[in-house]
């Protein structure tokens, strides 16, 4: 047989083998597929929002009245509830009328804000990057009143805006009720109470964390409810920890693993984000990070769960994300700075990748070496032993600025938080000297600091892992128990606390408001790691 | 026993009576519910609306492309699709995404129109009287695409037009399929063909009627599919002679009947209009014509279908018409012209309704006497035969004006089309003299004219009476041969040949262009009445 022909056909067997495997994996995760839980929620007031400066992000909430129902709806005016809390479910509209039949069918408007901007805000003149389809702003014409009306789609709110904006002049309607249907396969019953010692305001950072996991864990770990709806790698890996200290729905995280296990890419890629309908696809985006951080929350869930059966699983998936990897490896053991490598880290423009970019290998690395011993796999701990050494040195090498004592990143030397939050996650360097590093970035003038809740974790777990814990409980008061006092019933994706109206977008009614990489206090907190 | 407490007593023994029939009335309409047929139905083409004052109505409508899908939806530019002939319905879209998944939901203005101007004009600065909710324009926000996304309510349309509001940057979808699910509860397999020797611009009338009425059955006769959606009784009268001859769908004519009569109001008056959804409800006006055709379309039922039964059963309904009617008489026997007296006729601003309305209750007198002779009740027929002779003498004495050879009517001496057609409909005069009278009328300057087809329908009908056959062909196909010249798939319910644009209401773009009343042409077509 011609060596090409053998080839081929070795190939065609793996190629086999490879659709095989990710049947099984997608038909396990089929299996785990939650039922939802579901409460019905009602209105606790009925508010006006207005614009005012001195009020968090220009908008002041007060009670209108305590009579929730029963008035007259004018077209034109609209009525705004707030439901105390935030949730991620469907509305229901329970419409009267009075006087003549409804002659003609009823235009209304409802919008659904996780905030108050939302609901008092509008998107007239939005130029930003994200479509504004992400708005939960819906028209409708009812035909049929009285009556409910279920909306059908499902959002994330704790405010309702309802306006008519076109009725008969026969038509005289009111709202008898408005119910949330809150769903989440989140149960709360599992979650421990803290003990009394615990300080109040870790104790409503805690509450406030355990609200945001609740409502993105639906179908699958959800990065946020209003947006984007979905399972992204980098948000699941801090979902996964705090939800084992909390609800412990280990099979969710299961799922999840065995998802992203199953819709690789033809190189192997483990893809960052996974789209479940109208049929499971995975994202046609590879970011380096996330790929690797699958080893890493694959390796926590067996320590959360001690499920060896899926380790064993899911184990060549990891090993080849740790490949592929080292594969993207220059001459020196240094993560190429290429433009054409997408990797996540942060939101933040002037931030280089490259060497966050090999911290997060290396750190991913050790997650696999402790995988490979557990599963007794010999020559794989021995290779990535040497991998996890020769990246470890090429990092002293070749991105440690000696003068500085930082690490800097790419050619341009960027000088960022990341660089070194992440080589200390990776245990690049000694406890002492991590601690220094950490302390030093903080007051580094000009570095590029944290732009979301996602670094600010890892900053916080960067703090613990360096010893620092006062630090870190300081680091996570500032900045966690900032949203707290201005009164999160969910923690935001975004949240500058010099500029609480910050987007990324162009505007924060895109924002999300409960974001998943958000939650993880109550890791920190129910560890003991603070 | 006193006599007030026997006639409490008696009163009381009265209504439980009433209420009891009521139910029986209704629940043998709940019986003959019919179940809808479906089709499905595809465009046929992909067309251009563009303003052109030459055009009917102002708007030309051009074949685009004979490639009705596949092409990429590009936002802010709308598709337009002609299905070719007019359907009552449901509207699906099936959706595909290009490339990259769909990453955020996709926001689409979906505009479904009857006519060209509802999909090339807009409602923009509207003021009318009418609700602009009957204007068919939606707009969603469609999460899984993907997919095929249901319209959840049910439109009256040809063309459909289609436009992406808003979509991720990232987002790019085409149309796989638009399918319209079209409802009727008439069946199209019942119509006999027309013989060969009918001219063909009636065979052409004849099947622009028919389609009319078959897109205004529902579970209901309604009077139209976009607007009002609704049972009336002047349109179903008409519907249900057209029906006889047609789909002869004799079940739903008794289900309507047996409605009107289950839902009178407390003196007893049939409702002009009843609501089916979301409980069964009569409208609170009264019409004075209306109510007293009650007895007109069951004495047509009777003749049509030979069903006595219903006849005995809803006899005391329409002898409660007749008695209402008759009480509203003055010292004169005529029609009291009593502002607060509605009564419908026709829309027409200028029109007194006195004498028309006087018309009418000779008409539905003359009706009750036959059904009251089919049913042998003797001293019913008496006393309708004497309030027949004496509103027939108190018309001749009161109402006509010997000078002008005219029935007038009210205090201003009112001339119209109406007060001759209705009385030569009520046999008024000898056939001559009525066919004198309305040849007299057509030529009359300054007499207020027909305001839509249901007068028309009686214009028809009043010179088929006066034995003016060939008239009756000619203004028949003036006006609905107009139609039909003009392209119309279905006829109007309002059309006024020298402004084919004008709209009662302030906007065309809300004028039902399928309705109920303008459906009879087959009824005299097919009857040989033309």
């Amino acid at each position: 047989m011609p060596l090409k022909r053998f080839l081929d056909l070795c190939r065609g067997v793996f190629f086999e083998v490879a659709i095989i495997m990710k049947e099984k994996y997608l038909s396990i995760a089929e299996t785990l597929k939650p039922e939802l839980l579901k409460e019905k929620i009602s209105p606790q007031s009925r508010v006006t929002v207005s614009a005012d400066e001195k009020s968090l992000q220009g908008w002041r909430v007060d009670t209108e009245s305590s009579e929730l129902f029963g008035s007259i709806l004018e077209t034109g005016k609209p009525v705004i509830y707030d439901f105390g809390d935030h949730y991620a479910g469907k509305l229901t509209l329970d419409l009267m009328s009075h006087g003549k039949p409804v002659d003609a069918p009823v235009k209304v408007k409802v919008t659904l804000g996780e905030m108050p901007c939302e609901v008092g805000g509008n998107l007239d003149g939005y130029q930003g990057w994200i479509s504004a389809t992400w708005f939960q702003e819906e028209i409708f014409h009812i035909d049929v009143i009285p009556g409910v009306f279920e909306l059908p789609r499902r959002y994330a709110f704790r405010y309702v805006k309802f306006e008519v904006l076109c009725q008969s002049s026969n038509t005289t309607i009111s709202l008898k009720h408005m119910i949330c249907t809150a769903e989440t396969s989140a149960d709360s019953t599992q979650v421990e109470p803290l003990t009394a010692d615990v300080p109040e305001i870790l104790k409503q950072i805690d509450a406030v964390s355990i609200n945001t996991l609740k409502n993105c864990m639906h179908d699958v770990f959800e990065d946020g409810p209003k947006r984007d709806r979905r399972l992204w790698l980098g948000d699941l890996r801090l979902q996964a920890i705090a939800n084992y200290e909390t609800f412990n729905n280990c099979d969710l995280v299961k799922r999840c693993l065995y998802l992203f296990g199953g819709l690789t890419n033809e190189e192997g890629w483990v893809s960052p984000c996974i789209f479940t309908e109208p049929v499971l696809r995975a994202d046609d985006l590879v970011l380096y990070d996330y790929s690797l951080l699958f080893v890493s929350t694959l390796m926590d869930y067996y320590k959360a769960s001690g499920d060896r059966e899926t380790l064993e699983d899911l184990w060549p998936v990891a090993i080849k994300q740790l490949e592929l990897g080292v594969a993207r490896l220059d001459e020196n053991n240094v993560v190429k700075d290429d433009p054409g490598l997408w990797c996540f880290i942060d939101w933040a423009m002037e931030l280089n990748k490259q060497t966050p970019a090999h911290a997060v290998l290396i750190y991913a690395l050790k997650s696999g070496l402790e995988m490979a011993e557990t599963l007794d796999k010999a020559d794989s701990a021995r290779w990535i032993s040497e991998w996890t050494e020769k990246t470890r040195e090429a990092a002293l090498t070749h991105l440690w600025d000696s003068g500085k004592k930082l690490f800097i990143s790419g050619e341009g030397k960027n000088v960022s938080w990341h660089s070194q939050v992440w080589m200390v996650l990776a245990g690049v360097l000694p406890q002492e000297e991590a601690a220094a590093l950490i302390q030093r970035i903080l007051t580094t003038e000009g570095a590029v600091g944290p732009g979301t809740p996602y670094t600010f974790h890892h900053l916080i777990d960067a703090l613990v892992t360096a010893g620092l814990k006062d630090m870190a409980k300081e680091q996570m008061i500032g900045y966690w128990g900032e949203m707290v006092n201005d009164g999160a019933d969910c923690f935001w994706e975004v949240f500058n606390p010099f500029d609480k109206a910050f987007s990324p977008y162009g505007s924060n009614l895109l924002n999300s408001y409960c974001h998943a990489w958000s939650c993880t206090p109550s890791y920190f907190i129910r560890k003991n790691l603070i």
